[in-house]
């Protein structure tokens, strides 16, 4: 084995200035883009403004402002890559940060609210159009998440997984919140899983969306009410995780991983140790407690596996920036489950500290962990090619030694 | 000390049959009541059986029929306290079982879907006026939790607790989930908070109201979609602590307990060991973890103690029907916090077997965390007159000697 590691990030973000999706946007759309676009950069900053603390940001992006363009030049995203030790990534679109985020409401989350059906569909097929090129100039390293928005026709859902089948994208995004539609235990929606899994395409939730109305008012992102709503972004931070699994608490318990065994999901973002292992016992605790289920009914026998079975069978967990504290605890969720991610370009990531990271978070680390979670655990669950992999890492990969280095460890 | 317990049961249900409250609401509504009263009835008919299921229901109803007319009859409830070792109570609404709920949408939870603000307003003070009645037989011993609909009129839900009051009722009863409507942490909440506080009245949260039509469908109960929404029930039971915590997530973090530092809430029937500590764990973590506020902003200089310090000192749990399993677990969430309840009438509850559950759920634990669970902690929290309630015990409380039986001890 090298001892060079082979990093792969499962959270990294990708995406053009809003306005330069308009070659990608069907031609139909592009006098209504020319309306659209400057309407949702002015939301975007409000959002930016009202959620961010625009000082911080501003900070901490003035010195890598040429960095950040890896968001979308290709040239840089290698040197990001080589610079954090990176030898593959799985790509979502980007939020707000820095703008680049598809036209049309089809950014990061697919949130149905406000959503127009047809201009969510025009911008996410942008947006994986694009992807699909930026992924095509080395797609052993690069895993693109195209975005379904899933809610509106499954037929044109299945019909564009095929799509992206056809140009490469073998991953996808499908929205975490539902809104008034209909929620992923419906049984409409197995046409989908079933595409998904015959062509082995894997369906990603990516934490951050959430009812943010309810938290800063109604008409947010368009005027500030943290006077009248304190607490809201406290309320916030301590409810985005729940609105990430909840999508998979419908699947499982809808029995798609029973319909589909040969399904995956991945659920990114959304925290290890806090409140992952407690929503899986509970789960099963529903699952097993039979109590509960004389009053209320049979609600398992369609189920021939315990929740978290089909977990430990269907899902994996984008991990994002695992603190050290997350690391330590690795055996309360599993350490074949755990997928680290740098999450650039957002400031919350561990990029460009990426490489200080590994030696922090590492050292004292059995090293078998830790390359499973900083790498191993994502090619074997994407199916990567590892050869090809390892001849990235010997090149740009950090050492083993940062498990053996001394300081941080205890 | 006495060697006979004082036990107060945190979470009863009471409530007339839906049109036995007609002599409570105010006349000018008695038309539209004989109106709604058999759609509800209907309703709640469909809702039984879609969400309960019927046969286990009538089997167990069967052999009490006399016993369960105590949900409105209080010479049978006096019976049920003694037969159960129950000094005194605390009286919610009744859910569906028995159809014993007030009228227009005015039940447990107060949820405010598919209602109509005025009429539940009637329907909630109906049964209020009602329950001051039954506690007036002997206040010491049943505390009523009166009905607020809070959502739609604060000053409105002002004056009814200031009625409250002057009749009795102490404690009382807000919607879980607000809708469409501002949730607890907007100021405009204020003056409820404030006269609570004043006032020495007591804010109760009740497990159980949750976005039912987005598990069974948006017409439930109307129709059975189970072949098309399988698992539902399983959605339900794994969401539906979390949509009772939500309150006072909101509450926390909108600084209600700090602006309102003797304001007291309870929140009943959703559980103890399973989410209850993760819950709040989770809100501190996002409180002192200093990293995720530098990008976020500050979210917390508006309040002076973290929200697990909030927790400890305005909040109490409600914890129903405690199995041995939570009861051994005490420690993780505290003993001080667990308020045990026979949930009479419900099938899910103890009764008609709370003397069997004392001894197979109390042997073995030390008698001074069993007598806090059981009863102390409930008589302080509620401040209730314990000579009165030793009295009451002395002739039907249930004997120390629960601790130290063998048999299920360890």
């Amino acid at each position: 084995m090298s001892d060079k590691l082979i990093v792969v990030s499962s959270d990294c973000h990708a995406g053009l200035h809003i306005a330069d999706y308009k070659p990608y946007v069907e031609s139909k759309y592009h006098d209504i883009m020319d309306v659209a676009v400057p309407v949702q950069m002015e939301m975007t900053q409000k959002a930016e403004q009202s959620f961010l603390i625009k000082e911080i940001n501003d900070a901490w992006r003035a010195p890598i402002q040429q960095q950040l363009t890896g968001a979308w030049s290709y040239d840089e995203r290698i040197k990001m890559l080589a610079n954090d030790g990176i030898a593959a990534e799985v790509i979502f679109p980007d939020g707000i940060t820095e703008m680049n985020t598809p036209p049309f409401g089809a950014g990061l989350g697919l949130s149905p609210r406000d959503a127009v059906p047809e201009l969510q569909w025009a911008g996410a097929m942008a947006h994986n159009r694009w992807l699909a090129e930026f992924c095509a100039n080395d797609p052993a390293r690069h895993i693109g998440v195209a975005s379904i928005p899933l809610l509106w026709d499954v037929q044109q859902a299945v019909d564009a997984v095929r799509w992206c089948v056809d140009n490469g994208l073998k991953s996808v995004m499908i929205p975490t919140l539902w809104g008034d539609n209909d929620p992923y235990h419906h049984v409409k929606y197995d046409p989908f899983w079933e595409v998904c899994q015959d062509l082995g395409v894997i369906i990603h939730f990516h934490s951050g969306p959430a009812p943010q109305p309810e938290y800063f008012g109604k008409q947010w992102p368009a005027e500030d009410l943290s006077d009248q709503l304190p607490g809201a972004m406290g309320i916030y931070v301590s409810e985005v995780m729940w609105w990430l699994y909840r999508p998979l608490t419908f699947m499982i318990w809808g029995g798609v991983f029973e319909r589909f065994p040969r399904l995956k999901a991945v659920m990114t973002e959304g925290g290890t140790v806090f409140m992952l292992p407690p929503w899986l016992r509970l789960l099963d605790h529903n699952y097993f407690d039979v109590q509960f289920s004389a009053k209320l009914g049979d609600f398992r026998s369609h189920l021939s596996m315990s929740p978290g079975e089909y977990f430990q069978r269907n899902i994996a967990v984008g991990a994002s920036c695992v603190p050290r504290r997350d690391i330590e605890l690795r055996g309360v969720l599993g350490v074949d489950k755990m997928m680290w991610g740098s999450d650039y370009p957002h400031p919350e990531g561990t990029w460009p500290n990426t490489q200080q990271y590994y030696l922090e978070t590492f050292a004292g680390i059995p090293e078998a962990d830790g390359r499973k979670i900083l790498g191993e655990n994502a090619i074997a669950w994407y199916g990567l090619d590892r050869n090809r992999l390892q001849a990235v890492a010997d090149k740009i990969g950090p050492s083993s030694a940062i498990f053996h280095a001394t300081g941080e460890a205890a």
